[in-house]
């Protein structure tokens, strides 16, 4: 869908202007946005009708683009990638800024945009905004969208903990950690180029304005800069909990083996003389002996002890 | 509550001013300073009146703000962060620097803007010192309060130690050093912009004045750049201890493994042997034979000491 | 096999040429293009008889060289590395780039230079494109030849998934991952200095023109810079596999230790007391008893189910 | 102790020079040089009546500065460390260098001082040499100092060579090795701001004079330089060593585990077997057979000869 | 030994001048070369007599001096390190070059300045090359002799392979590559510092002449970043290799964790039935029972039967 918002120099609000008009009306209109809203094949054949450079329309019309900022001879092309809040991969949004107009262009959903446009229809002294603010409201929005995402990564982070308590939600906690992982991966491939974009529209006059809008454009890079070290800490966070999960694994593993190790040290003698004395030989003479029975035991009950103390002296017995 | 400290040109001391008054005064002040401690809603909102900047304005009010500086006309916008002794959380402090006045914002308990509060009521030539020493002294005791946590964090490293005993306490410290590392992270990321923050202003005549009061910001900088050295070396530390435990661990079990080894070894095959002889067929003339017991006795025998000399020479035998 | 392309100023096609004409007939051409395919050693001899330097002579005649650009006073000296689809290994194309002509240079197949080829033979105002434009389109192929080869491994990387199911296919896939990495390896090895050298080439008005050439380099650009992001995320997501499978395993075996110790301890003690009884004493007062074996099987269940409890509330029971 | 070396502009050696008298006398002298050689708490406030600045003397009485450079109106402060030979532990030394004199604080035993004061005694054209050459002569005998520790953590670690032999023996080597490292770590925090200062001084006309002079801190400087690279390849042979362990390690327990599986396939099923004609069952056809029990003793050496051969064929069979 | 090549104006070859008589004779000459072939002490201190700077000559003395290269007035001072082919230890060569002559110093048998040597006494117009251009030739020999090297341990890391077979041969290939990664560290010392080095001389037009002669130097140059990517990337493999063997020795301990467990499984039970009914007890109503023996088979049957099929269906059944 093509929708166009424009504005006249005499303040008028126009939603109902056809593409192939606004062209003949232009030096009547103050500003005019045309927003390529999940365009058709044959929509999004109109960005040529419109004389942009063949290069950035084919950035336009291929997906998965990088971030960027081109300059034309009258009008700036970004690319920015939004973000999918349910499989946080990026949407893209092309921006073609001049300084009448704003032409808008993606192909999925774009909340975000929605918003602008709305707020844009809405506001009182919308007629004196003009192309650059629509920009920077743009952008606004979409770093406004990664903050739950990071702050929900990082409770995540915080409800895995550092004890697991059991093997099997160990587990279970990795894969979490993994996942969270993924996540933070995404959002850093989204979030530094567009902070490094907009680091660089404040640097530059002609794009963010002098004075007060770039202070505007110097906010939303703030955001952008906290929002990288949170990620940044995420990362860091997430490694030291794995390195503990995989010593405290080692750890119970170590205490097992002890545990099986003494049992069997243990019990592998006793079971052998308990095996001497099954023997049926027919000269054997402790088994004629009277207390034969009760001295072996005895036996039996010295070797136990004796091993016990031993380990309890190594510092090898059971302790968790 | 918000309080005001203010000297006139005359060198008299104002602590009672209300806010409303203080503008038709100011003519007659040498300098004053707001203090905005745990303000109210109400209260926070006097900012608008003060005529600051919208966007500083909602830095302020907004908690969590990276540690920055903004110019604005004739103000600087500052955002510390202290650091909650207790849980090493940021604890932001905001600051409006103006050659006339100062005004400080935040929500929490500060005592380091307490401790320069009470020294500027009591100093005796305070009604000379400025603004801009004013801001030094707060950043000077923000820096000072970093240092004791960095030296009982690096205390709590040095009592870990190298060699642990047991592996009950040896999880207890690989805990410690995971906790220990997330608080490594937390200082790591409350210093690391104050000690940058801090150097920009040591680069700026407009803000760290020209020769002398330069270098009190030095100083406060070669402070942090310590602190910085000191966080970096203890992590490092940290990771070392923790390879070491871990491979202490994987040595530890290779040795209970090898006494589990050996035990087996030895005595599968005598019990086997035992249990031979512990069979109830008819013929088995073995059991007969009138010293058959006692030969069996010796090959277990020369069976255990054998095995025992050759583990001896395969170097497997138990050693720690 | 040397072969030649060349525009005559008025615009005809000829690809019949000989190389020791060309030179003569230089006037009266538009641009040229000398391929040298697969030349046999005499061929390649040739290049010393068109003039050019010594050392990019050299460079040519010796595989393996590092991609780069060389200036020579009136011809730049590139080498490029195309891929080989199949093992992935550089396959070294050379380009002379003169004004009025292009001599390329490769010991192997390079489809991307038969490709621009036939659009040069076949294209209708292909006169009055110049020799700068036939580097273009080969380094505009060779960059496209790239991409396909990163996605597959994006999708193998994909395909491995996070949760292994048995130990046997695990294996499987970190031999499978490994290769991923060593594939990355050398596309990266191959993309970087391309990378670098398209960059270097768009910053040069020399070599790349002026604005509307410049661009097609940058669109390049954008291409090589969006695939090495790529790579490089494809390079962490397989260390984080690799990390999610070591701790899963290490879960594995610690899983199965703990069955094996509860199989052990709770066995040993029971035929150990089996053994005893199995004692061939004369004098054993149990086993005269007449519920002697019942007591006795009560006891070892009363062990069983004791040890049962204790494992139980250690959390030491098998779940996975 | 307070020592005052001081030269006539006669070419005379004063060592009885008192520090309050010295300032009087100073148009004489040529040069002097006052060393705070273990000053008491008195002593150490001599600095106050010497006119430096409070920050400078702040960082004199307060250990564990960190090297730097500052430079005030008419001379610099250094603060150097040193190293402790026996514990690694920095030793501060602080520099005033003015054109006329050097003042020189350190609260601990510093033998380069003491040889370079010596040197300066005994040398016959020293009256001609000036502050800039002491604080050279400093620093090239501290950098002296460094290189003895370095070379002999190098020699630790190639004494630890590549291949423990016996496990006892394994963990003292990594003991070792975490201790090497720390050392590194500490040698590397000492040289490295050491080695930045001096490349700072080299750098300034001011500090090291023109062409000849600069020379003599560019060796220092050399030297530095090629420490650092030895302290940074001797952490990379720790961390390849470490590794090389803890994979012969995870080998030994892997062949260890073969062995213990081994053994207990091939003897349990054998046990069992002997257990089964141990039992005591009135009717067992079995038993009564005239060659059951040869029957039976053949059936166990045929199953342990095809478990032999069973594991020899999965490439299992113990091999070191 | 000392030995010189001196070409005289008129383009006479003199190979006896002693080194004396070399300075009066200076204006006669074209240019000169003095090698210091494996010097002894006396012959070392002739360097004193040619004039140079002591700094310089100290650098020659002592060994082990740091890649570098140093201006002095009429002269540059460079130090390399070639590569002794077997250890891989550096071995340092001296070179002092002025516009008229070379003086080259080493302590150690170097053929790379011997071929050079031989060159310059053959090649016909030797005459009319300079210092320069022997500087430049023992570069590129020395450049050459480090390409062996580091195809060599490309090989041996080719020839390790993926996937190694038994655990015997697996120590095997451990201690290989790091004895590979103990090359590659030694190489990369020597190969980093020389590009960095010969990078610097091309910059220099002092150094490295115009155009024509900058080119022979780029030449080296981009020799030298070609080997530093083939070490860097060998490094990658090597740490990839490692990490591959280390999980792959994990995967096998885990299924042989597992063989043990279902053996220890499925026998421990079976052996304890066989005990129960191998006891004494005078009333053990089982054992009278007619088919109790077959009854008691069959019940072991059936127990191992289904433990068979647990095991089987909870995907621990031993597969590799
Ligand atoms: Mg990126
Ligand atoms: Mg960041
Ligand atoms: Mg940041
Ligand atoms: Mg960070
Ligand atoms: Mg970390
Ligand atoms: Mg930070
Ligand atoms: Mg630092
Ligand atoms: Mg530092
Ligand atoms: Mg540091
Ligand atoms: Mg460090
Ligand atoms: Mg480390
Ligand atoms: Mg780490
Ligand atoms: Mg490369
Ligand atoms: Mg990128
Ligand atoms: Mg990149
Ligand atoms: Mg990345
Ligand atoms: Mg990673
Ligand atoms: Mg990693
Ligand atoms: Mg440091
Ligand atoms: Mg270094
Ligand atoms: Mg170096
Ligand atoms: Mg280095
Ligand atoms: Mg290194
Ligand atoms: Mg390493
Ligand atoms: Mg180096
Ligand atoms: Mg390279
Ligand atoms: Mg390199
Ligand atoms: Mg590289
Ligand atoms: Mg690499
Ligand atoms: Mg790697
Ligand atoms: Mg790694």
């Amino acid at each position: 869908m093509i929708r166009i918002l424009a504005y006249s120099k005499s303040g008028e609000l126009h939603e109902d202007l056809p593409l192939n008009e606004i062209k003949q009306k232009r030096s009547e209109l103050a500003w005019y946005w045309v927003d390529f809203n999940k365009p058709t094949k044959k929509e999004a054949e109109e960005l040529y009708q419109m004389g942009f450079h063949e290069l950035a329309i084919q950035d336009c019309l291929h997906l998965q683009q990088r971030t960027k900022l081109d300059d034309y001879e009258d009008y700036h092309f970004f690319v920015l990638n939004a973000i999918d809040q349910k499989n946080l991969r990026p949407k893209e949004i092309d921006i073609f800024q001049h300084q009448q107009y704003v032409v808008t262009f993606h192909y999925k959903e774009q909340p975000e945009i929605d918003a602008v446009w709305d707020c844009m229809k809405k506001d009182s002294n919308a007629q004196s905004l003009g192309s650059r603010y629509i920009c920077y409201k743009i952008m606004d929005k979409v770093a406004d969208s990664f903050f739950p995402l990071a702050e929900k990564l990082e409770d995540r982070i915080t409800a895995i903990g550092v004890r697991p308590e059991v093997t099997g939600r160990m587990q279970k906690q990795m894969n979490e950690l993994f996942h969270i992982r993924r996540s933070l991966l995404r959002l850093r491939h989204v979030i530094w180029p567009f902070r490094d974009l907009v680091f660089r529209i404040t640097q530059s006059e002609h794009l963010s304005g002098k004075g007060e809008e770039r202070r505007y454009y110097m906010d939303v890079y703030d955001y952008l800069l906290k929002l990288s070290t949170m990620i940044d800490s995420s990362r860091d966070m997430t490694s030291d909990i794995r390195d503990n999960h995989i010593s405290l694994n080692s750890n119970r593993m170590n205490s097992i083996m002890m545990t099986l190790t003494v049992i069997t040290t243990i019990f592998m003698p006793l079971t052998f003389i308990a095996g001497i004395y099954g023997m049926n030989f027919e000269y054997m003479p402790e088994l004629k002996w009277h207390y034969g029975y009760f001295f072996v035991l005895g036996c039996m009950f010295a070797i136990s002890i004796g091993m016990f103390l031993w380990f309890k002296h190594k510092g090898w017995f059971f302790k968790e």
